[in-house]
This record gives C-alpha cells, structure tokens and sequence, in this order.
C-alpha cells in the first residue's frame, strides 16, 4: 500500500505540519513522520532522499520556513513528487522568504508548492497523487469533495434563520 | 497508460506550456492540449473539470496568467492530482498576480504551484506522480536527473580548460 | 425595484461583509445574501452566476479571501456588473492575495474592485450603480456624501475646544 | 441616453485609456474624452467632478499613473460610479504605486478599480453598469460574452490541426 | 512669525501626527491644526490649500492612510513647501498604500515625504525649512541635534556599568 | 540670495540629478553641484555636511541609487532641510532599495523623501522651501503652477480637433 | 587574540543584538559593545569605523533598524569585514527597509547581511571569519555544528516516543 | 597562502560571479572555481562542502539564482565562512526569490549576503576575510579604498570644467 512520508525542518514546525498528518489519517493513508533539517542534518536528509522510493514512499510531503530549502533539496535526491508547505516561521519577512525559497525552482527539479501554512492542502494533494493510480482513494476525494459542499449548503441554510 | 492533460486559459500562454509538452513526450507520456478558460468559456471548464478523471486523464496541467483562476477552478471539480503554472502575462504586475492566485488556495482544495513560467517543472512533476505507482517512468526520471548531473560536470569541465 | 445580491466564499468572510449588507439597508436598497464557494460549490456559482440577471438582480457584491476566485468566475458568468471585495483572511500573505487575484482581471472579464476587507465602500458602490439610472437613490448618495462632510466639520470643531 | 466620461491625468494616458473609447464604441454608448489632471488642472476637477451628473452622464472612468489621485478626488464630488485605471507610467515603481492609490480608498468614497493598464475592461464595467439598467446593453453584452467564448473555441480547434 | 499648519484627513490621525504637533511645540514655532478630508470635505480642501500662503502659513504638514491623497492634492494647489505624512491606518495593505500614494507625485508637484507614522520628523523638517531664512530657528536645530547626540553618549555609558 | 547644493553619490546619477540642476535655473536660483559619496569618500561627506550652512547653502538636494545612504548620512550632519532623491541604478531591486533607505529615516533625523528619480520635484521643492520665506521665489512657484495648468488646458483642446 | 565588536544604533536594538554577544561568548570570543549611531553620532561613527582595525578589532558586528545606515556606513571607512544585522524596529515596513538599506551596497563596499533580527548568525559568521585563520575556532564551529546536528537527532527520537 | 573557491550554480552565473573571480585577482588572492548545484549534483555539494575547508580553502563565495539554495547547503556542512551571491537570473521575480532564499537562513546556520548580482563585494569581502588575519591584505584593502576615493575626487574635479 501506498505511504506518505511527512517531514519538517522543526520540531517548531509540527503545529502546522500536523494538519497533513491528519487529513491523511482521514483518508486511510499510512503516513512516517520525521524530522530532518537540511541546514542542520545534512547527512540524514542525503539518507532519507536517496533511500525514500526503496523503502515503498510515493510521495514525500516537506515543510519549512525561512531560508526553507528542504523542500527543494529532496526534490533534488528523489525521484518521488515531493510536496513543499511554506512555514510562516517567527522573524520569516512576512511568509515570502519561504514561499519563494520553496516554489522558484530551476528548471528540471519540481517541487510542488501549496500555500503558505498549507499542510491540510500538502495532505490532500498527497492523497490525490495516489489516488491518480488508486480507484479507492480516488473516491475517498470525491466524497471528501462532496463533504466540503455539503458543509457549504449547511452555513447557507443557517444564514436563512 | 497514463494520460496527462495540459491546458491554458489562452493560446498566448502557448510559449510558455509548449515546455511541459516537450518534457513529457521526452519521457514518453500521452498527453492532450487544449485552451479552457475559465472566464471566457466557464461551461467548458465544467465539462473538462468533471470529466477528465472518467476520460482516463491522470493528471491535470493547467497554466494562466493575471488573475490565473484557471488551476483553481479546475482543482475545485476534479478528484485528480492539478499542476499549476503561473505565466507572467503582459500588463501583470511581475508575475506576482498569477504566482498569488494559483498558490494561496483555501484549505480543501489544493493546486500543485511550479515556478512562475515553470512549465517544464510541471511536465517532470506530472511524470513523477506517474512514476510513484509506474516503475518505467520512475526509472526514466532517474535517469533525467543523472542526465542533468552529467550536463553540470561537463560544464564544470569546460571551465577547467 | 433594484436588488443587489451579497455573495461571500465562506461564513467567515461575514464579520467583513456585513458592512455592505448594513450599508445597502441604509440607503433603502433591497439585498439577498447567500455563501457560494468558487471551489467548494461550483454547481451553486454556475447557477448563480447564470441567473442573478434572470432573478431580477441588478448588482453583485463578491468577497473572497486568499486566492480569491469567486468574484472573477462570477463575472465571468453574468453579466451583471460584480463588485469584487478581497478579504483578508488567515494565512492570507498581508492581504496581496485576496487583491491580486481579484483586481487582475484578464481583459473582457472585469471585476469592479475595492480595498482590502472594503465592503462598505462595495456596498457604497452597488448603491452608485443603481443611482446611475434612478435619481432617488442619486439623491440619497449625495445626502450620504454631505453627511460625511459634516461628521468632518464637527471633529474639526471638536478639536477646537 | 446614457454617457460615459472618460477622463485621464495626462495626455500621456492616452495609449492605455484608448481600449476604454474603442470598446464602448463598439457597444454603441456614447462618450466625451478629456484630460482633466487632479494635480496640475483642481479647478477643473471640482467642475468636472460637481457637475457631471447634472450633464447627463452616468458613468465616470478616470485613468491615472504613480500616485494616481485622479479616480479618488472625483469620487469625493461625484455621486456617479467612478471607474479608477491604474496606469503603468514611466519611473512607477513596477504600477504597485498607481495601483494602491487608486484601489484603497477610505470607508465611504468608493473607486472601482480595475486591473493594471485595464482600460478595456473599464469600458465593459461602464456598460455593464449601463446594463443593469437597459435591457439593450444588457443584451449586448450577453453577446460580447458569447464572442469572446467562441474565439477560444475557435483557437482551441485550430490547435488540433 | 512663521507659522506651520498640521492637518490630516481624519481624526483617526490624531495620535501620530500628535508628534509633530509637541516637537514644534518644543521649537517654539506657532502651529494650526485641523482636520481636512481630501474626499470627504473637498471644498474645505480647496479653500485650505489656496488660501494657506495668503494667511500666513510658511509650510504644511498633510497626514492620511490608505490611498492618501491629502498632501499631494494640497501640493496641487498651495505654492508652499508641503510634508506628506504616511499613517498606517487599519486595513492598510502594510503601510505601502499610504506611502506609495504620497511619494510617488508626478512631475512639477513634490511632497517632502518622510517616514510611515514619520509625524516627528515632519515637525522637525518643518522647523529645518524655516531654520533655513531664521538663524534663531537654524540655531535651535542645531542644539536639537546635540541632544540627540547626548543621549546616544549616555545609554553607551549605561551600557559600561 | 539663497543657493542650493545639489550632490550626488556617483556621476552615474547624473541624467537624473540634471532635472533637478535645470528646474532651479528655470527659477533663478543659484545651484552648486558636486560628487559626494557617503561610501567612498566620507571625509568629504563630513566637511560638506558640517559646513554647507556656514557657507551659505540654504537648502540640499541628495540623490542616490542602491542602499542609498548618502541624503541620510547629509541630515545627520546639517541642521538644513535635505531633500532626497532615490534614484534607480542597474541591479537595483526595482527602486524598493533606495526608496526606503532614503524615506525610513529614524526619529529625529528628516528626509525630504521624493519620487524615484524624482529630481525634478526635488529642485521645485527647494524652490518652495525658499519661497516659504521670499516672497519672489513664492511668485515664480506661482506662475510655474498657472504654467502647468495651461499646458493641460492646451492638451485637453488639441485633443477636440 | 581576536576581538569582535558588537555596535548597535540604539539602545532599543539590544534585545535582538544581545544573541550575537552570547554566541560570541560561547565560542569563548572577546567581544566589546557599544551603542554607535550613524544618525545622532556621526563623529563617534567616524573615529570607531577609522580606528577599530588600528585597536585590534576582526571583525565588526553592526545592526540597525528602518534606513539602516550604520553597517553600510562603517564599512566604507573600515578595512575590516562588517557584519550587518537588519533589525525589525517598530514603524518598519515588515523589515524591508532595513534588509534593503544593509544589503543593497555598491559595487566597492561590502556588507555580508545576516537574516532579519538573525544577531546569533552574525555572532556565528564573525567566529567563522576568525577561525578561517585559528584553527581553535574553526574546531569550535565543526563542533557547534556537530550540536545542532544532535539536537535535531534528539527531537526526531522524541517523536517516535 | 589563503585561497578563495568560487563556485555558482550553473554556467549561466559567469557572467555575474566573473566579478568575483576578477577583483580577488586584483587583490593577488588565489582562486578556484567550479560549477556546484545543490540541485542537479547534490553529492559533489557534499564532497565540496565537507572538504573545502581540509583542501586549504579559507572562505567560500557562492552564487545561486531563483530558488537558490547553494549558498546555505555549503554553509550547512562547511565550517568555513560562505559568502552568498544571489544573482538574478531570468524568470526570477525580480530577484526577490534569489534574495531571501541566501538571506533569510534560520539561527546557527549564516550565509554572509551580499547585494543582488554583487559578485564583486562578495570578492571584496572574502578578501577582508582574509585580511583580518593577514596585514599584506588588510594594506591592500585600504590602498583600494583609497583608489574608490581618488575616483570620485577625479570625477567631481570633472564635473568642474
């Protein structure tokens, strides 16, 4: 089965992370969680980049705030789509520096970016990559898709009382 | 087999996504092209929205610029994993407009952003979510990325002589 | 009589909107008000956008936060005049968001924009539009603007003292 | 019938603020053009601004550069619906400036802002605002709406050839 | 005696442009302060700015948020050197409304700007502009600048113990 | 008679710097115009700073590019009113680096802040700063004010035929 | 042995600078404070900047806020390496105006700027300057770095508890 | 003797980093240059960075554009100062992105920064690196200091005829 590997460059950043883990959880998908710093723990994100795909990763979700270029260098040793949450962390320049240090990569190195904070979305985008190959997770979005409309219509109608 | 579809909200976006088309016939991967807007033809981005998961469409690339409400609103409809290009149109204001309205989507509906005009990282990017269930196109992707080591170390010769 | 519809993306965008409503109540103009989400329910935007004109509306106020979608797909719908209100919301980067992905609109699609979180002055501007062609509600506008005026000359005495 | 001013800060505006003349020519609305600059001609602000709905025009598209206070000052004695262009001019820091000081007008006086350069779609705002009223503008631009839609189809065919 | 008029656009003002009321105060120059609302009381405006000179104002310090259009209409129409302050109003986009609208002036209409809430330094400019033909004023300045100095000798002596 | 040092950081800022050399000749007032670079030749900062007042300068025009530092450093120095001239030099970051580092001064310490490249405002401001207080200067502002109107006056007519 | 100098220019830049000092201590580095103001005390600026090679000083560690001028100003009078720290001082624009007025040099007279408010990186770079030539040092950074490694190590352990 | 490693992330930064390359010649500092992408080569980054310091490097000047992470990965496993260049490489948004990924580097890991495409500085600087430890440098530091001045006297003294 398909298994979502969620990292973060801090331990500081596991209040925002934590909204990818959970959405996963929702849609049954197995999640490792971890923390691995490319400025502080280079040799571990070499390991985990090179090695992901071998040990039955399909997708990698990265956040990181700041100067955040975990994102960015995982993409570089993997061949998995990694997925990058800009982290708005404290003394961040308003949330630019990480939304621009995860998205502006060069040309032949995606990473894909959600919005700054988007954990939910890096988990839900997560989801769907499987579910590009998995009929079953694929309908677990259309109904989850099918929930978020349904919570629509409800604030609608209490809006009329 | 595996089908990516690539659209843009108008033909002048063509320079820009004609580098996802090359980079994913490089690695032998169908795909289809069409120009859906979503403000001068919101019917057909309903069609296309709805149905591509059922036409055997696995993965959604679709590029605009300004105001780029294309991507989102083609994420709002479809299960499927969506690649956002943000294209630097005349009169944007430096791509910023198109970079904001592709990236910053609300909690629920996520859109895979690339680099403003990064239309080659969103052909590699649709490969790698192929590849993450699809060992032939895992494998062709890393092979790119040995390719793209072995072009710097021979540039990195050339400087020696 | 002239009937302006209120539209917002979510509940939370109320505490911001109310200002129109309030607003538009003030100048004696007749309101409905509903959430429609661009990406949670575009069935709900299709039809809307489709048939305001039909339902006897003759101006709509949007808010949206973030990457601001439904003011634009509105527009690109009806063609009524729509008054595009950015909100802005958590998360949001400064508020650039919601305004960049309202205000730059493709050309052929306009949407009638305000400033961040102004939905008075959207409220302001729906009633100017009716104005436009019902000297009533012109000359309500021009009581509206003498007061301000006044408000200005009383704080200036105020200062005095 | 109805009429829309189109004034601009400077001659220099012309290029840009042409699109707003060509377009509502072509809906068949009548219009006066003139420069009127809130900087160097404030008499002729006041007159223009104080009596432009007692000489039977409805609507009010203002185009201006840098700090762009044309649009503003003419909605502070206008109770028409004024339509603000932020026009890109020379030594402009990138239209951030012309933009901010068009769109973020205070509570109570407000301008409808549209895109940078966006004259065209300010002259399809001043006729949709004449629309909401005139059942044959409303129709006219139905069939604007239908055009732009067929040229997309239209690209979008020559694509497959 | 010269003398310095201090207005802004909205009491909302009060509690910054209250710095370069006290440090002219303190200079012991006459000052006259009032509110004038560029959109809300424009005829007051008028009469303001083409009457300053004439009643004995030497400079004018204009203070407003959002899209400011205070001191460059002042500047539009009074022959007198005019210091724009840039107020941080609520629901300003950071302050960069305000600034851009005062700075950004065209050609052959200058406002002095200073800093964003810079209300202080515009009281001193405006002592430094009538210091310029005033040598008791010149001399005042001169020892302003000591104390400054003084202050910063004194925390570095702080700082040894 | 009252004079105006003009100075510059590097002679590269000279095409800019001449609007303000020609604006002052146009009002007759007697200009100096050096190179003073607060980074290459701070000695001569010091003694310009120091003494421009002793020699009879009334007013100082700064202009510089990049992390622009020189108006700043000259306030620091004179007791006279410096008007700063942020100036776009090549790799600047679009005129955002000079336009704060001239307008953001700390408390205390003015800068006459204008437009990017707005040299030709700066030398009308040191007109007016002279006319605050001689009453031949105010005049000549006054005719230069009626010139600009007239001009309008004049486009606006061409623009009938 | 080596000496840092740690400059600031205002006492209300302590709280931020008070990391550089501590670092410097941990690696066991002499350092000296002092309150130096570009603005308020350009003599003492000027016998610091000329002097602080002559007294022994390495390397200089200077931060400040707004228009930030102090590290920009020392270096063009020091032969030694400055280390800028922008701070993030009340009344900025989100900081940009302090990175922009260290960072921003010209061509001639470097400043090596450190992140916003990030005085702990300019206390590690001035160590890692000092042990690019003492090897005592440069083992003291191999085995700070060796720390933040563990530490890092550490928490990824606690997560799996 | 000292030596200074240059490396970039691609041939496409010569042009910028030759700069660097030049003025260290000029300071007779011996230099090595080399293509490193953190992106494209990750494990010749590895090599380079855990080596420079035991192969004799003593500083370290890298220059990266878009998402550029060069700079901070060298700086993550090198002990030795790294001076980063950001450079402005085509599709950047105005730099921006190139800017705050070297900047912005979280706490215990500094990239010493230059201004955009500053490749010369960030040679000065290495050289005042080396030159804080090394007095034939520190001389040549202040000789070509003094060479700045004399250049500005030069074209002030031109200015004069």
């Amino acid at each position: 089965m398909s298994k979502v590997a969620i990292i973060m460059g801090s331990i500081s950043d596991m209040p925002v992370m934590q909204d990818a883990i959970d959405i996963l959880k929702e849609f049954g998908i197995e999640t490792e969680v971890d923390i691995v710093s490319a400025h502080r723990t280079p040799e571990k994100l070499f390991d985990f980049s090179k090695n992901a795909h071998i040990r039955g990763i399909s997708v990698i979700v990265a956040g990181a705030g700041g100067a955040a270029h975990l994102p960015g260098m995982v993409a570089s040793m993997s061949p998995l789509p990694v997925i990058g949450v800009p982290v708005k962390s404290s003394n961040s320049i308003d949330g630019w520096d990480s939304v621009l240090s995860i998205l502006q990569m060069p040309g032949g190195v995606p990473v894909a970016t959600v919005a700054l904070n988007g954990a939910k979305n890096a988990g839900i985008l997560a989801a769907q990559i499987i579910g590009s190959s998995d009929n079953n997770i694929l309908d677990k979005i259309i109904s989850y898709k099918e929930g978020l409309k349904e919570a629509v219509y409800k604030s609608s109608k209490n809006l009329d009382k």
